[in-house]
């Protein structure tokens, strides 16, 4: 029997408190109040407008063989699904592999464009797990967030490394990672800042 | 008519969620359930067991002329000073300089060796930060924490540089820099980690 070499990893882009998204998400604002016009664009300032300081943890982002997100950050439908919605991304979104999309409404598959699709997981995030280990083989899961996502796969000690990249600012209210999440032990493995944002790596030990 | 030249900062030591201390303080726990035995060892592992990593950060904790420090800080004494209590630090604390306790409680200056004498300020934090700020000279007077201290403060707009000491750990709850405080925005002075903290500058512009 052959040892599993592929981690579970995470990148999310928080508030200096801690904030991935602010309050009253919407289509037209999918990080709600964030501070600027609720695109996310200042959370996210370090990608785009400072990409080459931050190379390294971009490329990173992509690097993973399969990617699990929570129905919110996939989109802004509620509910059933009833009306058509493909992700954020456009047609070639950037994942180049198997997403798996928690959601308590089935759907059929989605494939896109540059090798994506899109796959609706109702049971659960074991099961989203599981299969997104399946599809990775020996390559990294990555978990994508919201942070509501985030905090379940936290709390269910599935996480093996978690790169927080912090922007410079606070948001006050929102969805926070760690939010109820039992407390845990850390390792530090890397630290850096650039101009936008402070990105921190560490070990999940418990 | 001279500018000032001091700032007034604040250096505070927090978990990767934010916490500075966990629930149910005590005189025998100060720092409450902070994942260990309540001393805040954990938090300040990177002061303590790694300190040649960490030397610049450490003295700089001690540069500052004047100092400010809410009352949960100065000690577990609650309502009147009605049993004799002089701080955590014993009798040669490491300020060297006046320290101004907040609190409700009205009380004689306590001098203490090597240079530190506690004054106790009754009426509120613009007051304490006039009486800090006449003490230190030109020097920078330091908010010390706790952090709903270090709350007040950033709320009312009185911060100019924010100095986080990120612990490898989370406490899931207790009391949390930045609750309760409006959004900010931040600049991104520096960053760097050693192997037990991620120690992040901030100079706070609005």
């Amino acid at each position: 029997m052959s040892e599993r070499t592929g981690r579970v990893i995470c990148d999310i882009t928080i508030s200096a408190d801690g904030y991935s998204a602010g309050l009253d998400q919407t289509e037209e604002r999918p990080f709600g109040e964030d501070g600027g016009d609720g695109s996310g664009g200042r959370l996210h300032a370090w990608m785009f407008e400072t990409p080459d300081e931050n190379r390294a943890e971009i490329d990173q982002l992509a690097a993973a063989r399969a990617f699990i997100m929570g129905r919110n950050m996939f989109g802004p439908v509620r509910g059933a699904w009833d009306r058509r919605w493909n992700g954020w991304w456009g047609d070639d979104p950037p994942f180049h592999a198997p997403v798996f999309v928690l959601t308590h409404h089935a759907r059929e598959p989605q494939p896109m464009d540059g090798g994506t699709t899109f796959h609706f997981v109702t049971d659960g995030i074991e099961s989203a797990l599981a299969r997104a280990r399946a599809a990775a083989g020996d390559g990294d899961v990555a978990v994508h967030g919201g942070a509501s996502t985030v905090n379940q796969y936290l709390a269910a000690g599935l996480i093996d490394e978690l790169r927080l990249h912090i922007a410079p600012l606070t948001l006050g209210a929102g969805t926070r990672v760690f939010e109820g999440v039992p407390p845990l032990r850390l390792e530090q493995v890397t630290s850096r800042s650039a101009s936008l944002v402070t990105h921190v790596t560490y070990r999940v030990l418990s």
